[in-house]
């Protein structure tokens, strides 16, 4: 088995008091592995590509696919395709439509590792938008979200989600479920046939993959998170055209894509 | 559509200064929501029980299902069954294999929300342990979760599990995924057919009904996080034996179930 690298060194525009200064930062990776047992596609795990054969091992036990170790007659790893190959030592019991099974196809003709899932082919395109903000207004919108969710102050159990324009938040919603936060953002604006190309996304919750797509899918190329980026949602971040910035706390954001449309650094860059 | 409450009070047992107190908390509740697509099975969602038809509209959206409101016909919400029924104008027209489909079966023949996932069912089971545990070495393990893990210090992107004696750390794996990292746990216990009983978890996530769950897979009767737990967590940690420990943090925690497992609690209760 090839060795995968559980983190990656890129460059990031960090904003400190003000500044910005162009530095590597390490970025954790986010590998996608089909699962097959017994040759059938199983389910796709996005995971850090360390341990894969215990992950692999006890995903099947935690979904009930398998009671005990003696039931596995091999594990194969393809570390380049991501595959797992699962044989066991009965036909597998339960019927597939048990679990969780994704179609993975490949996106922009690019390396596997840039994939949609099947579903979000048809619906996560590059977004369109001329939308500006400021250093400040990221800053003041973040501190927004937080404390303006009471469920999240006194439990500590919730993610929130807000749809702002640079000036204030539009919609906010809580959930245990960081994905969930997002869905019921998505749900009102097509509820409600919203205009998001001039508003952006403030998060609480870290910048997966899955969070990248949906901010496509919701129509805003503007996500800001309080928490970290994987290398996955940044590669998905440049090809979707969105802005994602992290790390926004304590006066300081770091800047991972797409950084004209932060104001100020669109200036200077015209400036200098 | 009846209101549901998306916190709950709770008593606690909080050790501040190394002092039990017994109060009151504002625990955040986890509702199994099914979703049904013009009469068929589509998804459970877990989430906070707040604008469920935001939720359902785009979670269908962020799955593909949809793609405007205008294919909707009907949306209405059995708030007491948690059943979301959605009337699509056309016949669901993507194979209902490319969705995850889970089976909810009752536990224990108590109330609805203590459900079981279908294949759960067949695996957890109450923990039997007569391990016990000082505050100081729930501290301490804490603790060292964090300071070992050279990659939640570089990117703060992972999260952290542990298999734990009360003295030291046996295992540990870090993981994007919270859930990842529990199988990589669960999946190497399986491998070496570790005895786990005289273990505790340490965990930097969130305790959602589904860490309790494998927690009691892997056969842990003391899990310990970082962070807060939800309701249906501590139901399934009150009937699955688990000693349930969160935000433990700044020499403090909180103690939710079956607090005999802490030493000095123990103590004093006998000494009382």
């Amino acid at each position: 088995m090839s060795n995968l690298a559980d983190t990656i060194l890129k460059p990031v525009i960090k904003v400190r008091q003000g500044q910005f200064l162009q530095e590597d930062d390490v970025i954790v990776t986010e590998y996608p592995l089909t699962i097959f047992l017994n040759d059938e596609e199983f389910a796709t795990v996005v995971c850090t590509p360390t341990n894969l054969e215990e992950l692999v091992i006890g995903f099947l036990a935690s979904e009930g696919a398998i009671r005990s170790y003696d039931e596995i007659k091999q594990v194969s790893i393809d570390t380049e395709q991501g595959f797992a190959y699962v044989d066991l030592q009965k036909q597998t019991q339960l019927q597939q439509s048990f679990y969780s099974k994704r179609r993975i196809t490949s996106c922009c003709g690019k390396s596997r590792q840039s994939f949609y899932f099947f579903s979000d082919a048809r619906t996560a395109r590059p977004v369109q938008t001329s939308l500006k903000i400021g250093v400040a207004q990221c800053l003041r919108l973040m501190e927004q979200l937080q404390s303006a969710s009471v469920i999240h102050q006194t439990t500590g159990g919730v993610h929130n989600a807000a749809l702002c324009t640079p000036e204030q938040v539009e919609l906010q919603y809580a959930d245990i479920g960081r994905h969930n936060a997002l869905d019921k953002i998505y749900g009102y604006c097509l509820r409600h046939q919203l205009h998001t190309a001039d508003k952006l996304l403030v998060f609480s919750g870290r910048l997966s993959s899955e969070v990248l797509l949906k901010a496509a899918k919701i129509g805003c190329g503007i996500l800001i998170s309080k928490s970290a980026p994987t290398e996955l949602a940044l590669q998905l971040a440049e090809e979707l055209n969105i802005t994602a910035i992290g790390f926004v706390r304590n006066e300081n954001m770091n800047i991972y894509t797409h950084p004209d449309r932060i104001a100020e650094y669109a200036a200077k860059k015209v400036g200098s």
